[in-house]
């Protein structure tokens, strides 16, 4: 298992508007060769920012960075600037790989 | 998706001794009600540490609080504290439930 978790820290009067964001854009995801499952998860609230995390799985690493190249990684991503407010901090991208699977 | 990460960040030169930690013990995780998938997975070096971080999926919240309270829990459980000087830090757990799927 390949997966790149982004880590957002929304403010928290913004998380309607945060979900409603990721499900009105189009990801172009299903598109994308070597693509597995995406998932938009909701974390804890610490008062300040409810912790976010998209979360997706990947065939393998050069799938992902041939995404991060690619138009669909560019349409998927241009509204991200302007949607700034909605932040405590930059995101932050967490990359792992399984050492030990169990299913 | 009902999601539990604990977060665990590990000294550099006991990668090994961690990684190995977790493939000897029998986690009694595949008895469990509810329990659906698990991975262990390693993440950046940060130089004072490696992060990795157990990904245990759960078919509800439910069946992970169960499990918490069970003998499965306690016998996968049992080593973890004289392992202590693997760790730069305490485990942080992480838990996520799916607000939007793409699979």
């Amino acid at each position: 298992m390949y997966l790149t978790m982004n880590r957002f820290k929304v403010v928290p009067d913004k998380t309607q508007a945060f979900e409603d964001l990721w499900k009105m854009r189009d990801s172009h995801l299903k598109s994308v060769p070597g693509f597995r499952a995406f998932h938009l998860l909701k974390g804890e609230n610490h008062g300040d920012h409810v912790l976010y995390a998209s979360h997706t799985i990947w065939e393998d690493e050069s799938s992902f960075r041939d995404w991060t190249k690619s138009e669909a990684f560019r349409m998927a991503h241009k509204g991200a600037k302007s949607s700034g407010d909605m932040y405590l901090a930059a995101p932050d991208l967490e990359i792992f790989e399984a050492v030990q699977v169990l299913e």
